[in-house]
């Protein structure tokens, strides 16, 4: 097979034909499929349906404390679920405040927080500084870029490549002290499915941002989202910010969204005494204290961090099937026609492709017409600009087998149709 | 009986040292009892143990719309919750979004996107107001305070009479564009227990504050608190609103903490289209959406708004005799004394009780030291400051009856021991 940039123009113009011959078929079948966000299948949510019987009328709903967990109170969560998602954030209990139901409202919240009051006594707060600067790896999670713009940052986009974001650039741009912080998403980022080398870890935790109150948003989204026994494994950043001397520079995130129930799970952070200071400072005046319920069925759920890891090995079993359909169907329909890049994850919930130069949005806008719903081309960067307009987020979690070997086949198409069009422009 | 005041200098010295000599007695018990804050009590949470038992693993966890409760989702609440929370709020489901496990934290939330988005048009985020303030309905809610104080606001305190707060010092107030808004419990008033009469709720109806972006925040958590059949009866603040055109000016709150489990309830807010469109354009980028399948459990639980009347019911049977106890007690020991006035309340949470002015944190010193905690005097006003000294609020949910009796027998002697020491000074 050739690439397509090979083609002689009457090859490309018959190659043209046929394939859009097929999309019409394709087009015609009427589908709606959906790989848009990383949503959990129904068999994955089928895994953690025992949780709902964990609490019942006569279930003793003490902690181990001696907190009535159906009473008002306890503003950082009870003690055996902040040890629970110590263990799965890789940090002391001391260190952990358990939120409500989403990492993302605790990341919202974080910023919120910044902007209102000085992280660093002495500095002002972040509302206080107009040119204020987010770093931004991209391709990065739309979300977090969300919330950037919500408050007014100016987003510097940092390329990643296949160690994360590259350190050279942001050891730059730290030296401006209107950039206050970057988003990082450390394993299986979010949509590349990359996970931190050693090294880019290390040098993160040895930056020295102009800005004292500078900090990291480590979303830990997919610390346990391991597609199979071999994962990836990434270096423990307060380990090494305290090697560092810089334990105040990183906040951590994470949830059970995709362990139990997206959106009925447990979020955590985890962060210095000195950060805690000032977001617990915030939280007394916000709440009196999270569903404590909902974190003692957690944790009598999983028993312990062991359980809630065996537990993923059942999300696995799941997830890696429609892993593998998505890349064996750009295997054998793309390879080899030169129109796409993407990764082979170990974990989380993406592939991430990149389509030839300036036609991603037209394969979204194909797939869209065929009934085929992915993420918006460019919502993977800052301001949804993707300069290339190349990349583009598969979701494969939540359609059946059969329907994401569809959807992919669709996509497929697409693909070629948009090369092709582009080529003969 | 005589009152104190009327007492011949020997008869005060007599009666000192006979009430010391009760003090005494009282503190050695080693007592250590709780009416501190408005917590349920334990007879209260076991009314809704139930509730537990309605989602299970072979439960349907889909909403009346499809919505798979388990997945993620929805940003404004399940169809039929908002429809609860609506009749719960006396609003349409359209004016409502179901948040988390707290009203006070959508209140925080609702202050801190103020804080960052212009409330109207054309008005700058209060952030940007460096002067700005707040009315503080006096005595109110030490929580509330604590919200607008850890915004910045200076907070002025307006008083409070059995009709609600003196509508002629707010019509006044709200003439300086920096007043940007005003705590309102409407029913069962925290720590009050009034409520607003119907020229109060017209009058706020019918304000027209300097400040375009001047919003009334109406914490309706008593709204169905009655502690009898016969409770009180308050006007319908958006009904009021759509009369006098003032349809944007408030933003109503409550949730089923003081219903269901504390910590484990939903709370819900209420507003215009306007003010929604403010409040969920930040929504949209702090989360994906609350705990649904907690929404589903509470919408089976009372079937309908009807049922959650009916199981309030249960709770009044609790409550009531514990607040009969207060009253009796403040009557019985305390009346002809002349060092108290106290409300008789017909629902919420709280027996408000003024004491002989200057000596409110010294009977609760005297009642901690006797191992009774109440809240810190002063903390029904904004920065703890009760130019009077003479405001305690005590809440008798919690304790049982007998612990309950014991407590009252303690404040009643630390509340003459304290009028006595004062009146011999």
């Amino acid at each position: 097979m050739m690439q397509y940039i090979e083609y002689t123009p009457e090859q490309r113009e018959a190659e043209l034909a046929s394939v859009r011959q097929k999309y019409e078929e394709i087009k015609s079948m009427g589908l709606k499929l959906n790989m848009a966000r990383g949503v959990p299948s129904v068999d994955q949510l089928k895994l953690s349906l025992p949780i709902l019987d964990i609490l019942h009328m006569d279930a003793d709903c003490t902690a181990e404390d001696g907190t009535d967990c159906r009473n008002y109170g306890v503003m950082d969560g009870i003690p055996e679920c902040k040890r629970l998602m110590a263990d799965m954030l890789g940090v002391k209990p001391e260190m952990v405040m358990v939120g409500g139901n989403s990492s993302l409202n605790m990341m919202f919240d974080t910023i919120s927080c910044f902007m209102n009051t000085p992280v660093v006594p002495g500095t002002p707060a972040w509302s206080l500084v107009p040119d204020r600067k987010f770093l931004c790896p991209v391709p990065g999670y739309d979300r977090h870029f969300g919330v950037t713009e919500y408050f007014g940052f100016e987003m510097i986009p940092v390329p990643m490549d296949e160690n994360g974001p590259d350190m050279d650039i942001v050891e730059e741009l730290v030296k401006d002290p209107s950039v206050k912080g970057i988003w990082c998403v450390p394993k299986y980022s979010n949509p590349s499915g990359i996970s931190y080398s050693d090294e880019v870890v290390r040098r993160i935790a040895a930056l020295q941002p102009a800005a004292k109150d500078f900090r990291v948003m480590w979303d830990n989204a997919y610390c346990i989202h391991d597609l199979s026994d071999e994962g990836d494994e990434i270096l423990n950043i307060f380990e090494e910010c305290e090697k560092t001397g810089n334990i105040d520079l990183v906040i951590e995130f994470g949830s059970t969204s995709k362990i139990t129930f997206p959106g009925s799970g447990v979020a955590a952070m985890a962060a210095s005494e000195n950060n805690m200071k000032v977001i617990k400072n915030k939280y007394k005046f916000q709440t009196i204290g999270y569903d404590k319920l909902n974190m003692l069925r957690h944790v009598r759920f999983f028993g312990d961090f062991e359980g809630m890891k065996a537990h993923m090995k059942k999300h696995a079993e799941v997830l890696r099937p429609r892993f593998e359909i998505v890349i064996n169907k750009l295997a054998e329909n793309l390879d080899e026609l030169g129109v796409i890049r993407y990764n082979r994850p170990r974990g989380g919930y993406f592939v991430c492709v990149d389509v030839l130069d300036g036609t991603a949005k037209r394969v979204v806008e194909l797939c869209k017409e065929a009934g085929v719903n992915l993420t918006g081309a460019g919502a993977t960067y800052p301001y949804g600009n993707d300069p290339h307009d190349s990349n583009i987020r598969i979701a494969p979690s939540f359609p059946t087998l059969e329907d994401l070997s569809k959807a992919m086949d669709v996509f497929c198409v697409c693909t070629r149709l948009a090369a092709l069009e582009k080529l003969s422009a």
